[in-house]
């Protein structure tokens, strides 16, 4: 393997073993699970899978990778806290989205050069990008592998 | 910047960026608070505090960096669960200790060149090196900032 390939598949390793605790935890919930709390008057498990879900789906076109799937995900679990928006899909259907959103992520990671995971993501500017490359889709990826465990350790609270 | 320091950077961020969320939320918590239970019945504060120093300590031997500084932490906060040792250490030395392990581990990160990056941690031997050359320090830190980001939103339930 080259440097290029090693690097290619310890960050693509990283963000599988990420999302694959949140899977484990999940399998662990049955539906009823999902609708409670991880702490007293916290966020629902069902609330926290709904903003990974759409967080992640925002990065389709934040990595340039084409058009989200589910931006009807961002009013109930982005742009507002939990039981405010009802719940516009079903546990089983939550499920899948989550489901479906990552794979097909993970599909084009795959797919990704070192070149690619160096170029910059589409929410900063080419003159910002030339003071501060770090603004990358490497970055952007790497912080969502953090902010899904971020989560995840709150979700595993139900368990 | 050369691709080289790009990738040096963008992962030196991603630490900094999940060690700071936690220290965040640490500064928003007094003493007191770290006592706090996250959820009914599950890890206070103070023992993810500890669990999660240990853990960061035992990466100076695990990625070449020196002997630990605080093996003493294994006990109360890795070998067993919450509350079956009494803590060691005071909140205030506790906050310190994670603080010092944390800029020790930071000042090195700070060093390492892509090959130091890529080099094999320790836990793994030449010849299963050679079949899976991703068992890096990379991955190693990538994985530990992902740990930290998982136990620092159990911690932040309590503010």
């Amino acid at each position: 393997m080259t440097n290029e390939e090693i690097l290619r598949v310890t960050v693509l390793n990283s963000w599988k073993l990420a999302i694959n605790r949140m899977v484990k935890t999940l399998s662990e919930l049955s539906d009823e699970q999902l609708q409670q709390q991880v702490a007293p008057g916290r966020n629902r498990v069902f609330y926290l899978l709904g903003h990974l879900t759409a967080t992640h789906d925002r990065m389709f076109p934040l990595l340039g990778l084409g058009d989200r799937l589910h931006p009807e995900l961002d009013e109930p679990y982005i742009a507002n806290p939990d039981r405010v928006v009802a719940d516009p899909l079903s546990a089983t259907e939550l499920r899948q989205t989550w489901s479906q959103v990552n794979n097909r992520l993970t599909a084009a990671f795959e797919r990704f050069t070192l070149e690619d995971w160096l170029h910059k993501h589409t929410a900063v500017s080419d003159e910002e990008f030339v003071k501060d490359p770090t603004r990358n889709r490497l970055a952007v990826v790497i912080n969502r592998t953090s902010h899904a465990s971020y989560h995840a350790g709150q979700a595993a609270l139900t368990k």
